[in-house]
């Protein structure tokens, strides 16, 4: 692992400050002008320098005719173009002097024939330079930080803390809006391509010094180098999580990815023992990848498997009880000492086995502060799973209902909100231990947009949320074996 | 099974033309003022009369002392009162000449102690007077079409195709909002609550008779009449699928079921067996249960398990065949004639294995009609699974930056939507097997929601999709071994 980000050869690709662009025209519907144009519209911080034979301006920069005419040498080079023209393009970069490339062009080592003596070609001009690429036949980089954005796709949402490392580029680019709509976002993330140079492993090695990156994710089709990626993912793991989805186990799923990049997957007990050996948490869909991120990136270190669900709904609650209990995760009845303590915040009709059932609308306070506080003292308690309900819009329409104007309930709702998370915010600062929420409502309401806001993750069905529960319990059980606590 | 629909016990109570409303004051928070607060905001299509001691109007409307002044028998009685005045109200009731009764309040049997003997005094009152009776501790019906709902959450969304009998009140109400959003929607719902007279075995048998009912869908905690459900529900499952959520089958759900309902649960293979046998489609979450709801109610009866997967982005396809492969379907290879066929609407680097990769961004009437067309009229092939991006905002952006006005943008991408969805429906119309979208996206974006207006299943991972084919290939499975195609 190089502890030293910045020794990392692919340091200066994903925080290139200065770009040189291959492909773009003044034709906006060729791949290449679009990518110019994710880069362009993102505020990236750094300088691009369109590189086109003919054109003197490209999308209101100037263009360069090639690489030996650029006013300074740039740190990247990214370039879209015919597959037949990359390796001279690649040759006249070395010769100006440029030292990173992420080659998006196609038609090399995928696509059989004689692709695979162009990328051989292009790997041997690169090294002749020394110059390290991604790709080809990739998407390359999304910086949420720098706004470096090298995929056709536009940036959404914030800069958030997964590192993505991705076999596929639909799954860099297709994912800004997915991660978005769960407030969600990754600190960088790389499509890697053919692999001619730079892979998987050299990603995670990124990511681990990567002070944005909270959790690594990975999408993979087959692993080139199996030795190199156990060996680091295994220094890696207790330190930073790595979460991975493989789809190569299955026998659909392996001719898939032969077809998709050309590569070579194992067998699914294979991948299943080197994920175990290396400490990889293994996700099975890109859902489970995600939040298994998410759960992985904040909750804090449970003490055990015992959860306490904290419900108002009891269909919801017997649910989230049996997804829990079929995942592994323990469901403790509540001490005595804890029932006598919940007394004074739950109504007569409550439940105090565990799911803790209120049964009814409470007092706001109580159910995301007092409520949760006291469950959280018991020693025994490990883990809250708490049902989130908060129907703003329905709220507002009782509210007016019962005589209020637009305006006065939509104050009062907002004042419910904003009193009911900063409830929640105390909750979280007062209590060490991992809050979950589970809704079946949108996460885009504003309410659990603003939990989601403060770190607690919510899913929007128990039985994602004892997943990730479960998967959190797993890593910590694995750092303990591994001494590294 | 009751073939007509009207010799349901249920029938009154589901379709009531009056209703004598128990439990509404002027105070607007109580449980009372708030369901009747969602009959009366939904256009209710029949009569209600609020029944209360002192008021003489409650929300506008005549209140009435008792039942005996009430100008009219109703079809149905609604209850939200004090356990202990229950009772009295009822033999009230019956006295008038009332039949049915939904009785909301809780503290009976479910209470345990003294609850226990209030539901069996409820009972015989209700068989004194010939009245049947949902509840007690229920939410009782949603008819989305007649706009009764005696649930606190008002309606969302149109009426829709599934039938859901719940013992849990939330599981009614609590998805008018989820079901909305993902297009689809309840034909009627019921809280059976205690199920002191009318249960479960009830409700699916109204179900099974309702024609604007599709697909039945069950939360159980616990059945009570075992035997009585198994043969129902193996009559009913041929001709209309039932789709079940047990929760009481863990040690943590049994718990949890009893604490809620008071449920005797039974092990969870001695459901898994009684569902086998009954021909009932098992789910274990509420998202798997309403996404088999929705593929079992829309899509036609599959020739036998073969997938293809369409896509124009490689991981999303990959994970498509892994899934489909993990969940038993198969990918088989596309014939050379189709392959054949197919070659004049793909682009170079498309893949013609299975998933069919067209590797960029194609021709709209390709994507939607030609390609799909071509190969659904191959034999072997029995399923389309297809990947869908639409990202309008990002196009519009795109038609902005390459200099169309804002104005002109929208116009041109809901002309492309437009278009889209138009060759889709084209598509499902001339193809009679089953196609399921999957996304990555929100389902509420135009595209996807008209596609899904179409009867097109579309889910939000590939692993959804996959598990719902599956159930789909499993249930015309079960029914060609019953016979009963």
């Amino acid at each position: 692992m190089k502890n030293n980000l910045k020794e990392s050869p692919l340091y200066h690709i994903v925080n290139a400050k200065s770009v040189a662009f291959y492909g773009a025209s003044n034709r906006p519907e060729t791949m290449g002008s679009i990518i110019l144009g994710s880069i362009l519209s993102e505020n990236y911080q750094g300088t691009v320098y369109p590189v086109h034979p003919r054109e003197k301006e490209v999308k209101g920069l100037t263009a360069y005719a090639n690489a030996a005419e650029l006013p300074e040498i740039p740190d990247l080079v990214i370039m879209i173009l015919p597959t037949v023209v990359v390796n001279q393009s690649l040759e006249d970069c070395g010769k100006k002097g440029i030292k990173r490339a992420i080659i998006v062009s196609g038609g090399f080592k995928e696509a059989g024939g004689e692709g695979i003596a162009l990328e051989k070609q292009l790997l041997e001009t690169a090294r002749k330079y020394g110059i390290r690429l991604i790709g080809p036949n990739c998407l390359g980089v999304a910086n949420l930080h720098s706004r470096l954005n090298s995929t056709p796709m536009m940036l959404e949402g914030e800069p958030g803390y997964i590192g993505l490392a991705s076999q596929s580029g639909s799954f860099v680019t297709q994912m800004f809006n997915y991660l978005s709509r769960l407030g969600l976002g990754f600190s960088s993330a790389i499509s890697v391509g053919n692999e001619a140079d730079l892979d998987l492993v050299d990603c995670i090695e990124y990511f681990a010094a990567c002070p944005h990156t909270k959790v690594i994710a990975i999408y993979i089709e087959g692993i080139k180098r199996g030795a190199e990626f156990i060996a680091a993912a295994r220094k890696i793991s207790p330190q930073k999580p790595i979460v991975a989805l493989y789809v190569g186990g299955s026998e659909a799923g392996k001719k898939a990815a032969f077809s998709h990049t050309g590569s070579l997957s194992g067998p699914d007990q294979l991948y299943e023992g080197a994920f175990r050996q290396a400490g990889v948490v293994r996700a099975h869909s890109l859902t489970e990848l995600f939040d298994y991120c998410w759960a992985l990136a904040t909750l804090p270190k449970p003490n055990g498997r015992n959860v306490v669900i904290q419900t108002h709904s009891g269909g919801p609650g017997a649910s989230a009880a049996d997804a829990c209990s079929r995942n592994g995760m323990k469901l403790p009845g509540l001490s005595s000492a804890t029932r006598e303590a919940l007394k004074p915040f739950l109504p007569h009709t409550a439940s105090t086995a565990n799911p803790v059932d209120l049964t009814f609308s409470q007092n706001q306070a109580h159910y995301f502060f007092d409520i949760p506080r006291t469950l959280m003292q018991d020693d025994t308690l490990d883990y809250l799973l708490i049902y989130l309900l908060m129907p703003e819009n329905m709220m507002k329409v009782r509210m007016i209902d019962a005589g209020l104007s637009e305006e006065d309930a939509q104050k009062m709702v907002d004042g419910l909100i904003k009193k009911g998370v900063k409830t929640f915010a105390e909750l979280k600062s007062v209590v060490g231990k991992p809050i979950v929420g589970f809704t079946y409502r949108s996460v885009q309401e504003k309410m659990v947009r603003q939990l989601i806001a403060l770190g607690i993750p919510v899913f929007q069905d128990p039985e994602r949320a004892a997943k990730a529960m479960k998967v959190v319990s797993d890593y910590y059980e694995m750092k303990a074996r591994r001494n590294c606590n």
